[in-house]
């Protein structure tokens, strides 16, 4: 009789933030791939666009003007999924409820340099990028139970702007995936008195079979139920709700496994490594929520080569997430890789 | 004081089959496109191709030869993601929970015929498709409680393969997302005696806002609380819980109303409409399952034009799904197209 082996066999693993559980099929990677092809991210882009909306002093498509912005610069997204000043509605019913929804959208420029995505900035640039998170969280936390800070990079993640940027949609009720991840977390928190991301976190550490790349305050992972080929999350050492918690000496930290994780991602396939990411913290409800760790979310959806992404469709859609290695083959790939970036590695 | 529109407003809707919910911000449309643009899929592809591995007669990747078939031809996949020998295990934890899974994937090819997608085939045609999942789910469902039934169209939706074919993963557990559309409608039929999308299929004929097509047996509805921009389920207008119980009459409708909504897709941008589609039936577990509605859903990825889909990223992934027209809106504009394949109208 054989006996299980998680290397090669199928199985499901389960994620206690959400509850969803995920296929993993790791003998199906070696199937060839005839599909389509994305365009690898690879070209050097100048440091400032005169066509680009975003670059410093240009005009963009609402017809206002950048300023003159030297590190970071948020403003309005010109195309808001959210308006603060929907009317309120509510319509309840079995089969067909409603409710109108309030919220701000934001757009963040990074950097007034076109070309520097976050692994090509230094730690002292990224820091810059955390303090701006954190100076939104506070405005928008006060007017908004929920603020989701998150990058869509690259095109194949629908990002239509190449210049560094990331977004902030806040807005009253609390999205699906947070209601998910405040109840398994407070079931957790119930049950063992500790907030689940830092068993978990602690654990990971011990069994050091996922950790990609940590310091003294963070740890970057591919989580035991990651969906994404390369999926990661970053998480903190030390129990943190919010964001603005952050000591300085945190937040810097923080630019620096940014930096390292990013890196690594660009290194794997030699490409601008693209990923959607995003933080996820207590929300600004006013309620307890001790049950609450703050941490980011990375998922990236290339799979074999910088040109060849995982589908997430058929039975993903329709049945449960699917993966074709195991994250422990993905954060094996990871760690291994150069902290210097592929572009400045001496030849 | 302004008072809250659904066509302009900000809002969310609630999906009664999982519990989870949409926003949905119309005036968003609107946006200019400058991001990643898909191949459009409009080429003619011949009925027969020497290179196709699923074409009758030729050889296989697994070096195996294909029958010389004449309708349907169904095969084990290849590089099947579930193995039916796969050995138990179970790992019960707080935090990393694993079990073995044990199942089948195979492939089905529509017909031999390497041109012809779903719209372009008879009802005849289709209905022998039909048959064939009827026995797939007679043999996979006396082994495995779940068997999902889909398929991938176009390179967008990670279909590796132009000939024209679906496929069927079945295994012993049940994978989350019917386990979501099992516990609401199990919840709204201890509630209201009757099954959940059979009220909603009555409401929807009523409503007649969002119904693309219907027939005497089947309505086609861009869903209340759709997701995709043009996203649908095929709706029986009768109590039945899963397809093998179909008379010969609803098979033939049921391919009747496959045909129109599919020509109808094509007909929307003028090009083979990708999408991943697949159906839901009460699972085989032997238990009482009175309070399921056999049902497929229809998730295509397009939303502005041939080339330019909606992409679910960073707010979908982290927060959730966000759509920019209203599902009134899409079902509007499928409804009003011809019955006749853009391909065969009259110029
Ligand atoms: O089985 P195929 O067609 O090779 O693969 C396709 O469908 C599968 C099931 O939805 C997905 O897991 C794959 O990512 C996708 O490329
Ligand atoms: O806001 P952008 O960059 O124009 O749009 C991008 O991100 C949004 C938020 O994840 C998505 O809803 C869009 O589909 C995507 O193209």
């Amino acid at each position: 009789m054989t006996t299980f082996n998680a290397v090669n066999d199928p199985h499901r693993r389960l994620n206690p933030l959400t509850g969803n559980w995920i296929l993993v099929s790791p003998h199906r990677a070696k199937r060839p791939w005839q599909g389509q092809s994305e365009q690898s991210e690879d070209s050097v882009t100048p440091s400032y666009d005169p066509n680009c909306y975003l670059c410093a002093g240009n005009k963009r498509i609402s017809g206002d003007h950048n300023p003159d912005y030297q590190n970071t610069y948020v403003f309005g997204n010109d195309f808001a999924a959210l308006k603060a000043d929907t009317p309120e509605f509510q319509q309840q019913d079995p089969l067909f409820t409603l409710q109108a929804e309030q919220g701000e959208a934001r757009v963040v420029c990074y950097s007034p340099d076109h070309s520097k995505t976050l692994p090509e900035m230094t730690a002292d640039e990224i820091k810059v990028v955390v303090d701006t998170w954190i100076e939104q969280y506070q405005d928008l936390g006060s007017r908004y139970a929920n603020v989701q800070i998150f990058e869509n990079k690259g095109s194949v993640m629908g990002c239509s702007q190449p210049h560094p940027h990331g977004q902030i949609w806040a807005q009253k009720h609390l999205p699906t995936e947070i209601k998910l991840e405040d109840l398994h977390q407070r079931e957790y928190f119930e049950r063992y008195q500790r907030p689940m991301l830092l068993d978990y976190v602690e654990q990971e550490v011990q069994k050091q079979e996922r950790v990609i790349v940590a310091n003294d305050d963070w740890v970057a992972v591919v989580p035991y139920w990651a969906m994404w080929p390369f999926e990661s999350m970053i998480l903190p050492r030390f129990q943190i709700t919010q964001m603005p918690q952050l000591s300085l000496q945190q937040r810097q930290s923080l630019a620096e496994i940014i930096r390292l994780l990013t890196i690594r991602y660009d290194n794997l396939f030699q490409c601008s490594f693209p990923y959607s990411m995003g933080w996820h913290g207590a929300p600004f409800n006013g309620e307890d929520n001790a049950h609450w760790q703050l941490h980011a979310h990375f998922y990236p959806p290339l799979l074999r080569s910088a040109t060849v992404k995982k589908f997430m469709v058929g039975y993903e859609m329709l049945g449960e997430p699917q993966r074709d290695l195991t994250p422990e083959q993905a954060a094996q790939k990871l760690q291994t890789l150069s902290d210097i970036h592929y572009k400045r590695q001496p030849k």
